[in-house]
């Protein structure tokens, strides 16, 4: 065997660790608690350990660590220093350089999460053999990630591929939590498409399948407006006219090959990706054609998957 | 000498040729007019021959000539073919393999001008130093580029940058050339600034330094709004709302390190700019570090320092 390489995904309740071989099969997957505070100390100790401990239970000797890439919920700069990640409790040091030092000097890279999970994607995922890519994760808030020639484009201030925060409506008057108004993540999130069927339920009398109901849910959203409720329909539509709207500025300003939809609120699938597309197609008339939008592919395991490519 | 390089900057009605040593500084600069017609066979014979002539005008062999680099008007794949270019007559073809053939098989790179344009003032103008920027270009359109670590973002279909383009009004009712509806272009060019202001007249009775002026441009607009015309003034916050906007979106993707604005409307200097910096500075309160907002430097000779970068 040549050398094993570790893709590490680092989240706010557990680090995701995958050992990788040479030609980026996954050998081995995972996952230890984040020990957060004291700035890092516990949480870099204990990943250098656990990627220690995957060596030698695989019958390796240290030596065989051929790279360690890491991917961090926060940004990173071109330098790998991390700023602030809230979520971790780490503030003002270079991480990759901690657990190198911990590892004997093994090359340790780093890169934001999100930006990660789009170079997984790219790299082993939905969008496999393209050269360019935008990933775009839907969950709580709105996440996103781009290719360019294979690598991650970090940006001058580790803000490229923010594409939550693109402002789509600047006629909003709530505030994002970001501070901003009419970010594209007040729509498109799961927290969004929720904010949205509250207003219009609160719009009108009309009876249907959401109202009354406690507790709404993205997914009771989609539900709803597959079985064709009006309000629901709506609704999603609405995350739909923004997202595309998104979709057209990513494209005209990086003009990626692929983009992927992922995230807990992309369990809609086709049925959100078909809106997305006709949408999407109807924009920037100016390009003739224009990207593919398909689904993720590798769930949870993109961040691992796209940290082990930083480093093989 | 160790050779000698040339940037090519292929327009509607000239071709300019820039001839640069191996550091990159400008030895010669020349023009000759554009042929177009018979699918660009004049054009490559005169550009190959205008080479030719200029590196033995500078006492060297054909064999000096290290490196070609080109920008044309219209698209360009990354595989350097070229789909259509209008302005020159030149449809479904490879330029670069076509001029390279008649100079004995030198070295010849080809991109977009307004991309090559971008390169140049990355590399020599405005943005020197910086790893990536943007380039925005304010003329009768509003063309872009982005450049990141060092190189032209070209996209999967060749329209990265195509920032001009961006809708940043979906509630528009007129059409842009392109066909869309919204795009910055109707705003943000030296037309655009004109149509609003011309929108603005008509709206009111109030007087004003542009009312009954005939051939009204960009300029008078600029010039009545420095003297503290309400109408005028109006008309350009309304440019720069837009184009901060744009810009903000730019940001959230590719993040620059600084935007460059070109072209003749941005003869009206700082204070377009300072105009931009507040706009934009409000906006995406994500970022806490922001892209510098500076003026072009090279004017007409960006494309000529740029398409020398291709090969340099």
């Amino acid at each position: 065997m040549s050398g094993i390489y570790f893709g590490i995904d680092v989240g706010g309740t557990s680090v995701k660790i995958g050992c990788f071989d040479g030609a980026g099969e996954l050998v081995e997957r995972r996952e230890i608690p984040t020990r957060k505070g004291e700035n890092g100390k516990y949480l870099f100790d204990d990943i250098a350990m656990a990627v220690l401990m995957q060596t030698v239970a695989l019958g390796l000797k240290p030596s065989a660590i051929a790279g360690v890439g890491l991917g961090v919920p926060g940004p990173v700069l071109s330098d790998g220093f991390v700023e602030t990640c809230v979520n971790l409790g780490v503030y003002d040091c270079y991480p990759a350089k901690e657990i190198s030092e911990r590892l004997g000097g093994v090359t340790v890279k780093l890169a934001n999460d999100a930006n990660v999970a789009a170079l997984g994607e790219a790299m082993a995922g939905g969008a496999k053999g393209a050269a360019s890519m935008a990933m775009i994760t839907l969950g709580t808030g709105v996440g996103g990630g781009i290719v360019v020639d294979g690598k991650i484009c970090v940006g001058a201030h580790g803000a490229a591929g923010e594409i939550g925060h693109l402002t789509v409506n600047p006629a909003e008057t709530q505030r994002c939590n970001c501070g901003g108004r009419g970010c594209l993540e007040q729509y498109a999130s799961a927290t969004g498409v929720v904010r949205t069927a509250r207003l219009l339920l609160a719009q009108s009398d009309a009876p249907g399948m959401l109202r009354g109901k406690l507790n709404l849910t993205a997914k009771d959203v989609f539900d709803a407006a597959k079985l064709g409720d009006e309000l629901a329909g709506k609704a999603v539509d609405i995350m739909c006219d923004y997202l595309a709207l998104a979709m057209s500025h990513v494209s005209l300003v990086s003009d990626p090959e692929v983009f992927i939809i992922g995230g807990g609120v992309s369990a809609a699938g086709e049925f959100l990706l078909e809106k997305l597309r006709t949408r999407y197609e109807r924009l920037s008339p100016i390009m003739k054609r224009k990207a593919q939008v398909r689904a993720a592919l590798l769930g949870n395991d993109a961040g691992i998957y796209g940290a082990c490519r930083l480093v093989l």
